[in-house]
Protein backbone atom coordinates (compact mmCIF):
# COMPACT_ATOMS: atom_id res chain seq x y z
CA UNK A 1 0.00 0.00 0.00
CA UNK A 2 1.35 3.69 -0.96
CA UNK A 3 1.62 6.74 1.14
CA UNK A 4 -1.67 8.09 -0.08
CA UNK A 5 -3.81 4.52 0.50
CA UNK A 6 -2.55 4.41 4.17
CA UNK A 7 -3.52 8.00 4.52
CA UNK A 8 -6.88 7.44 3.24
CA UNK A 9 -7.43 4.21 5.16
CA UNK A 10 -6.48 6.09 8.63
CA UNK A 11 -8.62 8.87 8.01
CA UNK A 12 -11.69 6.38 7.79
CA UNK A 13 -10.58 4.59 10.30
CA UNK A 14 -10.22 8.00 12.82
CA UNK A 15 -14.09 8.77 11.72
CA UNK A 16 -15.34 5.02 12.69
CA UNK A 17 -13.40 5.46 15.58
CA UNK A 18 -15.26 8.35 16.84
CA UNK A 19 -18.89 6.75 15.71
CA UNK A 20 -17.74 3.88 18.09
CA UNK A 21 -16.45 6.34 20.62
CA UNK A 22 -19.85 7.87 20.89
CA UNK A 23 -21.93 4.98 20.67
CA UNK A 24 -19.39 3.50 23.81
CA UNK A 25 -20.34 6.84 25.74
CA UNK A 26 -23.85 6.67 24.60
CA UNK A 27 -24.55 2.77 25.95
CA UNK A 28 -21.84 3.98 29.22
CA UNK A 29 -24.63 6.65 30.37
CA UNK A 30 -27.89 4.64 29.43
CA UNK A 31 -26.55 1.46 31.27
CA UNK A 32 -25.41 3.80 34.37
CA UNK A 33 -29.17 5.30 34.69
CA UNK A 34 -32.05 3.60 36.42
CA UNK A 35 -35.41 2.98 34.18
CA UNK A 36 -36.83 5.68 36.55
CA UNK A 37 -34.17 8.10 35.71
CA UNK A 38 -34.54 7.36 31.65
CA UNK A 39 -38.10 8.05 32.24
CA UNK A 40 -37.70 11.55 33.64
CA UNK A 41 -37.57 14.66 31.46
CA UNK A 42 -33.69 16.14 30.37
CA UNK A 43 -34.59 19.29 31.44
CA UNK A 44 -38.84 21.08 32.35
CA UNK A 45 -41.04 20.36 29.81
CA UNK A 46 -38.11 18.55 27.16
CA UNK A 47 -37.89 15.10 26.16
CA UNK A 48 -37.67 12.15 28.46
CA UNK A 49 -34.52 9.94 28.30
CA UNK A 50 -36.62 7.30 26.98
CA UNK A 51 -37.38 9.21 23.72
CA UNK A 52 -34.16 10.20 23.58
CA UNK A 53 -33.02 6.63 23.66
CA UNK A 54 -35.76 5.14 21.11
CA UNK A 55 -34.81 8.51 19.01
CA UNK A 56 -31.09 7.43 18.21
CA UNK A 57 -32.02 3.71 18.08
CA UNK A 58 -34.36 4.98 15.27
CA UNK A 59 -31.88 6.98 13.33
CA UNK A 60 -28.96 4.66 13.42
CA UNK A 61 -31.74 1.38 12.44
CA UNK A 62 -32.53 4.09 9.50
CA UNK A 63 -28.57 4.19 8.50
CA UNK A 64 -29.15 0.64 7.00
CA UNK A 65 -31.19 1.57 3.72
CA UNK A 66 -29.61 5.05 3.58
CA UNK A 67 -25.98 2.83 3.03
CA UNK A 68 -27.49 0.44 0.97
CA UNK A 69 -27.38 -2.40 3.38
CA UNK A 70 -30.66 -3.07 3.75
CA UNK A 71 -34.00 -2.26 5.09
CA UNK A 72 -34.43 -1.19 8.69
CA UNK A 73 -34.80 -3.50 11.14
CA UNK A 74 -37.47 -2.00 13.57
CA UNK A 75 -39.47 0.95 10.77
CA UNK A 76 -42.00 1.42 13.53
CA UNK A 77 -39.45 3.38 15.84
CA UNK A 78 -39.85 5.61 13.08
CA UNK A 79 -43.23 6.79 13.99
CA UNK A 80 -42.71 6.55 17.35
CA UNK A 81 -39.37 8.53 18.01
CA UNK A 82 -38.50 10.57 14.76
CA UNK A 83 -41.60 12.01 12.95
CA UNK A 84 -43.67 12.54 16.64
CA UNK A 85 -42.50 14.37 19.47
CA UNK A 86 -42.35 13.08 22.73
CA UNK A 87 -45.47 12.53 24.87
CA UNK A 88 -48.02 12.29 22.26
CA UNK A 89 -49.83 9.99 23.77
CA UNK A 90 -48.16 6.70 21.84
CA UNK A 91 -46.97 3.35 24.14
CA UNK A 92 -43.18 3.17 24.10
CA UNK A 93 -41.44 0.36 24.23
CA UNK A 94 -39.78 -0.64 27.67
CA UNK A 95 -36.43 0.28 28.21
CA UNK A 96 -35.34 -3.56 28.45
CA UNK A 97 -36.92 -3.74 25.16
CA UNK A 98 -34.86 -0.42 23.70
CA UNK A 99 -31.83 -1.56 24.73
CA UNK A 100 -31.86 -5.01 22.99
CA UNK A 101 -33.30 -2.87 19.79
CA UNK A 102 -30.31 -0.80 20.40
CA UNK A 103 -28.01 -3.76 20.64
CA UNK A 104 -29.36 -5.56 17.42
CA UNK A 105 -29.21 -2.66 15.53
CA UNK A 106 -25.48 -1.81 16.79
CA UNK A 107 -24.57 -5.02 15.39
CA UNK A 108 -25.76 -5.14 11.88
CA UNK A 109 -24.27 -1.93 11.58
CA UNK A 110 -20.95 -3.03 12.93
CA UNK A 111 -20.85 -5.65 10.20
CA UNK A 112 -21.36 -3.84 7.13
CA UNK A 113 -19.01 -0.99 8.86
CA UNK A 114 -16.03 -3.30 9.69
CA UNK A 115 -16.53 -5.02 6.03
CA UNK A 116 -16.44 -1.45 4.31
CA UNK A 117 -14.06 -0.68 1.89
CA UNK A 118 -12.44 3.22 1.75
CA UNK A 119 -14.15 2.98 -2.17
CA UNK A 120 -17.55 1.57 -0.55
CA UNK A 121 -17.19 4.70 2.28
CA UNK A 122 -16.58 7.35 -0.47
CA UNK A 123 -19.49 6.18 -2.89
CA UNK A 124 -23.20 7.57 -2.38
CA UNK A 125 -25.12 7.15 0.33
CA UNK A 126 -29.23 6.82 -0.88
CA UNK A 127 -30.57 10.12 -0.37
CA UNK A 128 -28.36 12.34 -2.31
CA UNK A 129 -29.01 11.79 -6.71
CA UNK A 130 -25.82 10.91 -8.96
CA UNK A 131 -26.23 14.36 -10.24
CA UNK A 132 -25.35 16.15 -6.68
CA UNK A 133 -23.50 13.66 -5.78
CA UNK A 134 -21.15 14.22 -8.49
CA UNK A 135 -20.93 17.94 -8.08
CA UNK A 136 -20.78 17.32 -3.85
CA UNK A 137 -18.52 13.65 -3.68
CA UNK A 138 -18.19 14.61 0.26
CA UNK A 139 -22.04 13.50 0.07
CA UNK A 140 -21.10 9.95 0.54
CA UNK A 141 -21.82 7.12 3.36
CA UNK A 142 -18.64 7.95 5.71
CA UNK A 143 -20.00 11.83 5.92
CA UNK A 144 -23.64 9.83 7.23
CA UNK A 145 -21.73 8.12 9.96
CA UNK A 146 -19.70 11.43 10.86
CA UNK A 147 -23.20 13.11 11.31
CA UNK A 148 -24.63 10.54 12.90
CA UNK A 149 -22.15 10.88 15.30
CA UNK A 150 -22.38 14.39 16.13
CA UNK A 151 -26.16 13.86 16.37
CA UNK A 152 -25.41 11.37 19.05
CA UNK A 153 -22.96 13.38 20.90
CA UNK A 154 -25.45 16.09 20.97
CA UNK A 155 -28.02 13.95 22.49
CA UNK A 156 -26.04 12.59 24.76
CA UNK A 157 -24.92 15.56 26.03
CA UNK A 158 -28.75 15.62 27.40
CA UNK A 159 -28.64 12.46 28.73
CA UNK A 160 -26.30 13.30 31.06
CA UNK A 161 -28.05 15.88 32.78
CA UNK A 162 -30.20 12.90 34.48
CA UNK A 163 -27.56 11.77 36.06
CA UNK B 1 -3.40 14.28 -8.23
CA UNK B 2 -3.72 10.56 -8.17
CA UNK B 3 -6.88 8.91 -7.14
CA UNK B 4 -5.74 8.38 -3.37
CA UNK B 5 -4.49 11.45 -2.50
CA UNK B 6 -7.70 13.14 -4.12
CA UNK B 7 -9.52 10.51 -1.42
CA UNK B 8 -6.97 11.62 1.55
CA UNK B 9 -8.01 15.22 0.44
CA UNK B 10 -11.96 14.89 0.67
CA UNK B 11 -11.13 13.17 4.11
CA UNK B 12 -10.00 16.10 5.57
CA UNK B 13 -12.08 18.26 3.98
CA UNK B 14 -14.99 15.86 5.34
CA UNK B 15 -13.61 16.25 8.64
CA UNK B 16 -12.97 20.24 8.70
CA UNK B 17 -16.90 20.85 7.06
CA UNK B 18 -17.91 18.87 10.73
CA UNK B 19 -15.87 21.25 12.85
CA UNK B 20 -16.96 24.08 10.66
CA UNK B 21 -20.93 23.06 11.09
CA UNK B 22 -20.59 22.71 14.68
CA UNK B 23 -18.96 25.99 15.14
CA UNK B 24 -21.78 27.60 12.83
CA UNK B 25 -24.50 25.99 14.86
CA UNK B 26 -22.79 26.97 18.31
CA UNK B 27 -22.68 30.52 17.18
CA UNK B 28 -26.36 30.81 15.72
CA UNK B 29 -27.57 28.80 19.22
CA UNK B 30 -26.02 31.40 21.27
CA UNK B 31 -27.10 34.37 18.84
CA UNK B 32 -30.18 33.71 19.18
CA UNK B 33 -30.08 33.74 23.51
CA UNK B 34 -30.49 36.79 24.80
CA UNK B 35 -28.24 37.30 27.86
CA UNK B 36 -30.69 36.52 30.33
CA UNK B 37 -31.47 33.66 28.67
CA UNK B 38 -27.71 32.40 28.45
CA UNK B 39 -27.15 33.66 32.40
CA UNK B 40 -29.91 30.82 33.20
CA UNK B 41 -28.94 27.36 33.78
CA UNK B 42 -29.29 24.47 31.34
CA UNK B 43 -31.08 22.39 33.95
CA UNK B 44 -32.00 22.95 37.71
CA UNK B 45 -28.70 23.31 39.35
CA UNK B 46 -26.70 22.56 36.45
CA UNK B 47 -23.91 24.50 33.95
CA UNK B 48 -25.17 28.08 32.74
CA UNK B 49 -25.21 29.15 29.28
CA UNK B 50 -22.54 31.83 29.72
CA UNK B 51 -20.03 29.47 31.40
CA UNK B 52 -20.54 26.42 27.94
CA UNK B 53 -19.92 29.42 26.40
CA UNK B 54 -16.34 30.56 28.11
CA UNK B 55 -16.10 26.93 28.13
CA UNK B 56 -16.11 26.35 24.54
CA UNK B 57 -13.94 29.28 23.20
CA UNK B 58 -11.52 28.29 26.59
CA UNK B 59 -11.38 24.51 24.51
CA UNK B 60 -11.32 26.07 21.21
CA UNK B 61 -8.37 28.71 22.20
CA UNK B 62 -6.34 25.50 23.88
CA UNK B 63 -6.75 24.08 20.17
CA UNK B 64 -3.73 26.60 19.38
CA UNK B 65 -0.35 25.34 21.55
CA UNK B 66 -2.22 22.28 20.54
CA UNK B 67 -1.90 22.16 17.53
CA UNK B 68 1.48 23.73 17.18
CA UNK B 69 -0.08 26.89 15.69
CA UNK B 70 1.19 29.23 19.12
CA UNK B 71 -0.16 30.28 22.62
CA UNK B 72 -3.72 30.70 23.85
CA UNK B 73 -4.68 34.24 23.42
CA UNK B 74 -6.99 34.00 26.67
CA UNK B 75 -4.83 31.55 29.17
CA UNK B 76 -7.27 33.45 31.41
CA UNK B 77 -10.26 31.39 30.59
CA UNK B 78 -9.01 27.78 31.72
CA UNK B 79 -9.08 28.80 35.26
CA UNK B 80 -12.17 30.06 34.66
CA UNK B 81 -14.11 27.67 32.46
CA UNK B 82 -12.03 24.24 32.42
CA UNK B 83 -10.31 23.82 36.29
CA UNK B 84 -12.91 25.68 38.07
CA UNK B 85 -16.72 24.71 37.72
CA UNK B 86 -19.36 27.28 37.20
CA UNK B 87 -20.53 29.20 39.98
CA UNK B 88 -17.43 29.19 41.89
CA UNK B 89 -18.10 32.83 42.62
CA UNK B 90 -15.45 33.86 40.23
CA UNK B 91 -16.56 37.28 38.07
CA UNK B 92 -16.84 36.26 34.22
CA UNK B 93 -16.70 38.12 31.61
CA UNK B 94 -19.30 39.51 29.87
CA UNK B 95 -21.35 37.85 27.29
CA UNK B 96 -20.41 40.38 24.48
CA UNK B 97 -17.01 40.33 25.52
CA UNK B 98 -17.11 36.52 25.79
CA UNK B 99 -18.61 36.64 22.12
CA UNK B 100 -16.07 38.66 20.80
CA UNK B 101 -13.13 36.43 22.14
CA UNK B 102 -15.08 33.55 20.47
CA UNK B 103 -14.99 35.49 17.31
CA UNK B 104 -10.75 36.18 17.61
CA UNK B 105 -10.43 32.70 18.48
CA UNK B 106 -12.38 31.05 15.55
CA UNK B 107 -10.15 33.80 13.43
CA UNK B 108 -7.13 32.08 14.78
CA UNK B 109 -7.81 29.05 14.16
CA UNK B 110 -9.08 29.32 10.75
CA UNK B 111 -6.23 31.03 9.26
CA UNK B 112 -3.90 27.69 10.17
CA UNK B 113 -6.87 24.86 9.98
CA UNK B 114 -7.21 26.45 6.10
CA UNK B 115 -3.36 26.38 5.25
CA UNK B 116 -2.85 23.02 6.50
CA UNK B 117 -2.07 20.12 4.31
CA UNK B 118 -3.26 16.58 4.67
CA UNK B 119 0.94 15.88 5.64
CA UNK B 120 0.11 18.45 8.75
CA UNK B 121 -3.31 16.78 9.65
CA UNK B 122 -1.72 13.47 9.62
CA UNK B 123 1.20 14.56 12.26
CA UNK B 124 1.61 14.36 15.80
CA UNK B 125 -0.27 16.87 17.82
CA UNK B 126 1.78 18.11 21.09
CA UNK B 127 0.30 16.15 23.63
CA UNK B 128 1.16 12.66 22.51
CA UNK B 129 5.02 11.17 22.65
CA UNK B 130 7.24 10.41 19.29
CA UNK B 131 6.95 7.17 20.38
CA UNK B 132 3.42 6.36 21.38
CA UNK B 133 2.73 8.01 17.94
CA UNK B 134 4.32 5.67 16.19
CA UNK B 135 2.38 3.06 17.35
CA UNK B 136 -1.10 5.00 17.75
CA UNK B 137 -0.69 7.20 14.03
CA UNK B 138 -4.17 8.43 14.69
CA UNK B 139 -3.50 10.48 17.31
CA UNK B 140 -2.77 12.86 15.01
CA UNK B 141 -3.40 16.79 14.73
CA UNK B 142 -6.68 16.30 12.57
CA UNK B 143 -7.90 14.07 15.64
CA UNK B 144 -7.91 16.99 17.83
CA UNK B 145 -10.33 18.61 15.29
CA UNK B 146 -12.45 15.42 15.03
CA UNK B 147 -12.81 14.94 19.21
CA UNK B 148 -13.37 18.92 19.80
CA UNK B 149 -16.55 18.54 17.29
CA UNK B 150 -17.88 16.07 19.09
CA UNK B 151 -17.70 17.88 22.83
CA UNK B 152 -19.18 21.12 21.12
CA UNK B 153 -21.89 19.17 19.83
CA UNK B 154 -22.23 17.65 23.43
CA UNK B 155 -22.52 21.36 24.48
CA UNK B 156 -25.03 22.59 21.98
CA UNK B 157 -27.47 19.76 22.60
CA UNK B 158 -27.09 20.95 26.22
CA UNK B 159 -26.97 25.23 25.60
CA UNK B 160 -30.47 24.21 23.18
CA UNK B 161 -32.02 23.81 25.96
CA UNK B 162 -31.97 27.79 27.44
CA UNK B 163 -34.06 28.63 23.64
Amino acid sequence: MNTADLQSNLLVRMALMAWDAQNNQFKKVINSLLDDQLMKEISPGRNSGVYLLGHLIAVSDAMLPLLGWGDRLYPELEGLFITTPDKSGQSMPSVKELKEKLKTVNDALAIHIQAATVEEWLSKHNSVSTEDFAKEPHRNKLNVVVSRTNHMANHIGQLLLLS
